[in-house]
């Protein structure tokens, strides 16, 4: 492994902190580039030797190993859910040892879906003793790669926070810490919340949204729309485009919730299209005015 | 009526062109504002005489009423449809006696559907003896009314252009005489076309999208997504506020286009649910990679 070619985190004025990161795709390599045009020192891991030689390019000093995990004050997870997964356990027993020792690092996932990962991460993280938390920034673009990572991609986004059951004070240093090292990635808002409300609500706001945008180009006049277009059939389409593999991933740990939302927007579909094929304008009205009047009330809510 | 208070167009190094705009709505109130912005003098017609009098304090010099039409070079209908052609039943008589003495305006509505409106038109057209021509501006907000309108409103945007069945040279210079007078607006690109396409798309690429908007907005799990949701919730929820008196109209004029297109989207997302119900992930990746596909390759058409 290259871990040997790591330095001492350079001392001076102030000692740079050092972030770790798993996984350097658009949300990995977003955070280390952040971190690193704040001046922290970022490590990283990637299963692609090629990505981690792009990004030790300009970004990351050095390679996340064993050795190095031990100087790390965060560790952000931003693999696919089950590569996540495996690498806590392989490193539960180490990070637990140096937490015991004092000096462990906080420990998040950046997974789009919270059930899978935080049941087992909270259970190592309990066992082995060291801090975890689950996290969703709430960021991202129809592009991926560690190519289109940027380093404000995280700013003024919304970030989602997925506490383990503690006690209130625990639980309030955990998130204080949170705050305190998540600073340089500059989040707008945050929200806390349990796996299965972030996992309930996310089936709605992210994957509803991605499912829809990609079935909407499967119509045979989409090939035909030629210079017919707004902007409204660019904003339903413009994350058609999207990593397929890991969708299916996060769409299919979640199935349960994404299906029953897919169920309810047939549903509503099929209610402006029975009204349709009656000529029942006055019903076609009403059901508009519903989604208008909806839609507003959200938009107020949000405001306040 | 207010007619009498219209001055004649003013006189200098060149006369002022003058439009006439039916129907003060966000668009034709935003190609009141484009041509007056552009130097010419404008008349309009509203059925609410308090958006009349608010456009005529910057905006609109003048009523446009049987005395005024002589004068226009142009004439904007911008009402629901079926105001439009109650307009051109009104005046056809009038407008045809003026083309007949070689002064006639170039009429032009802007109608979100072409079947209904572009049918009576070039039948009045053709009986009266004055030039029509259908369009489709593909630009809008999802605010409606003059209070919304904009002089940039159709800067760079689409135009559909709808000519009656004419011989060759016939068809050209209408749409020479079109493209000059409509320059003021500032579109971006102009495609020609004929209703009965012009209807077919425009259900999938507008109409659709504002039903699937609208109907996204109605799952139980939106009232609690506070903080939860990124680009792609709201992109896909930006037209659910909507006109409904309107769209009602223009949807269930083109209610067969747009029922086979709900059916088509319905039929897609239901493949993805029987994937997640299922837990079949390939197969979910595959319809994924597929959407993923046709939409690279529609945006690559796009740029073509």
């Amino acid at each position: 492994m290259r871990g040997g070619d790591i330095q001492p985190a350079p001392t001076g004025h102030s000692i740079p902190r050092r972030v770790g990161v798993v996984g350097l795709g658009l949300i990995g390599g977003s955070f280390a580039r952040a971190y690193r045009a704040h001046g922290w020192d970022v490590l990283a891991w990637d299963t692609d030797a090629d990505t981690l030689d792009a990004a030790r390019v300009e970004t990351v000093s050095g390679v996340l190993d064993q050795a190095s995990i031990t100087s790390c004050d965060l560790i952000v997870l931003a693999a696919y859910p089950a590569a996540c997964i495996a690498w806590l356990e392989d490193h539960a027993g180490l990070l637990g040892k140096i937490s015991r020792e004092g000096a462990g690092p906080l420990v998040i996932d950046t997974a789009g879906i919270k059930r899978q990962v935080c049941e087992r991460a909270f259970a190592l993280a309990e066992q082995h003793g060291f801090a975890f938390l689950g996290t969703h920034p709430m960021a991202g673009t129809e592009h991926s790669g560690f190519a289109h990572a940027r380093a404000d991609l995280f700013v003024g986004a919304p970030l989602v926070l997925v506490p383990p059951a503690l006690g209130d004070i625990e639980r309030l240093q955990l998130l204080d810490r949170a705050y305190m090292l998540l600073e340089p990635a500059g989040f707008g808002s945050v929200s806390v919340t349990t796996p299965e409300e972030h996992d309930a609500v996310i089936a709605f706001t992210s994957q509803l949204a991605h499912v829809v945008s990609n079935a909407y180009v499967k119509s045979p006049t989409a090939r035909v729309h030629h210079g017919f277009s707004a902007g409204s059939y660019r904003d339903l389409t413009r994350v058609a485009h999207l990593n397929a593999p890991m969708w299916a991933e996060l769409m299919c740990a979640n199935g349960e919730n994404l299906s029953r939302e897919i169920t309810c927007l047939i549903d509503a579909l099929d209610a402006y299209r029975e009204a349709l094929d009656a000529g029942d304008r006055d019903r076609l009205r009403m059901l508009l005015a519903d989604g208008d009047r909806i839609k507003r009330s959200l938009d107020d809510d949000n405001r306040h």
